[in-house]
């Protein structure tokens, strides 16, 4: 059997208890065996500031190398004030230059936003998205994945009780496995 | 004459020479007497954590303090990567929270984007303009304004050398100054 | 006691038992004596197309017309394909044109979308909202208005059930009245 | 040599003299030999009504029927109010029914837009992107195709004087010609 794809997977929230960190932990349980899922931590990365470029601070370097290194990247993220929580947005701003130097480039990528409330973070999912026609991320468009009442999903083990969401998020990372397939950079 | 309101102006670039700073002291120079504008500095701000808010950074609690102050807000804003700067992002996300006490309610607001290239941050524009609603902030619609080729657009001493530009964001304040008596909190 | 200001109810779908039309009906009976709630057709507007401004289809000259006469405009619209069905949009095009003679001009408005799923028509509302801006249609911010679940919202009189949702859209009308009063163009 | 891929090409315009159309038409001669683009009409489609799905229109059926022939699909457009034309966005809603029949599904697609202002229907390309997530419709990310000045791009003939447009161009359509025939549903 080949190397599994190296996916970083970036959660959106820095809250030690997350739910979308417990749900990317959940999905690298769920992941199947073409994808092996790696959360790289996002708050450590200072502000992005261009200033810095010429003298960059270690923690961007280490986050645009593990970047660059990955196969594919999977962003699993809350919503805030109806986009994209700052935490992330720095990651993809710092991953993201200096100019010309993109880590994203190429890197083919899906997003899984989800929340508390119903909507399940639709606003953060598409924002995100827009962003990644500019990083050329291509996208997994369906299965959208928008995760309401995450807050209850997880039981005690971190588990995903509920079958169906289970299933449908195991769907979900086959059909991603398919698209990085395709549109891997090499 | 009575006083002044008080403008909170975020501007979306930490860059030592950013345009939009430039843009944003530009701007304090034309605005009418009903409207004071004041850089409130947002890149000391750390990364918005939810665990922190029990125990707040002091650059946090400033932060608040100073938008809460304030009777209007102004955003002045580059794009990256076709949305919001994480700094800029991060500004919103702190003021808005603790859950319940956002900030921001009902300031009258509105926003600029400008860019070096020719589309002016639109991306920016409207993705902040989404966090607006939920954040209750009434937005000035017409004139939009985004701002192409900022990087030719001042002289030496910062000041817009382009007779129509100055113009326009003079009617910009103008039109501001109203919408910020017409919808002002208090 | 004052006249009502006229309000102009677009709805979003054409289907003859739409759920949208249902509730701008409840929306009309649930409305405060300071609007009065008219819904204006839509269905019969062909597609917009420059040529024909030279010489305008009278469906469309009674359209503007008709939302040239409005103290304000309500949005109720379901999501077709993430976005703004294109019967609404077709309106909205309509109503903006000939060229410098929009009927929408500084309406005051409000926005309400509707899906029988969770999400509410997330996506038709803020693309909505994105040509309000250009439109120059002041919008109201807070309550957001997402309506979930809308199949199962009505009696057989039409009727909405759900004490919670009925308090919900009583408060959004009632603050929408005070949001018309506020910026109203006369 | 293979048989070229049959692109079926949207212009978001109805205008005769449509500068969508001529740069559609323009596109059509700079394609690659794995391409062949081919205009489809969506002017004469009924405004799309569910109630319609049991008898359709003949010009629904037509054209859902000519989609799904397709090997992909090529957007151009304007933009209208910040968002996509009410025509094309018609000619989306018509294609992507009856519920569960969608003609879209998995053609790959690439969006250009333009306008004759400097901005180049930012607001339009953007939000028809959102709607073909949901289309399952995988998009070309980069290059995008933000077109200003459109209305001073043509010759008398209809060609492209600007060279460095005509290049840009033509790069575009060959990444796409890549981008099809990697994600092709066949």
């Amino acid at each position: 059997m080949s190397t599994p794809r190296d996916v970083a997977v970036l959660v959106g929230s820095l809250r030690k208890d997350s739910f979308n960190r417990k749900l990317a932990l959940a999905l690298a349980q769920l992941a199947p065996a073409e994808l092996k899922l790696d959360i790289v931590e996002i708050g450590q990365l200072p502000l992005y500031n261009q200033d810095d470029d010429d003298n960059p601070p270690a923690a961007w370097t280490a986050f645009r190398d593990r970047i660059r290194r990955a196969d594919a990247v999977l962003f699993v993220t809350p919503e805030y004030n109806r986009s994209v929580p700052a935490p992330l947005k720095n990651a993809i701003d710092v991953g993201s230059r200096p100019y010309g130097q993109s880590a994203w480039d190429r890197k083919p990528g899906a997003v899984i936003s989800a929340s508390p409330g119903a909507i399940g973070g639709f606003g953060a999912n598409h924002h995100l998205r827009q962003s990644l026609v500019f990083l050329n991320v291509p996208v997994l468009q369906m299965p959208e994945a928008y995760i309401g009442g995450v807050d209850k999903l997880f039981d005690a083990q971190g588990n995903i009780g509920n079958e169906s969401t289970r299933a449908f998020l195991g769907k979900f990372l086959t059909t991603f496995a398919a698209w990085v397939e395709r549109n891997a950079a090499s």
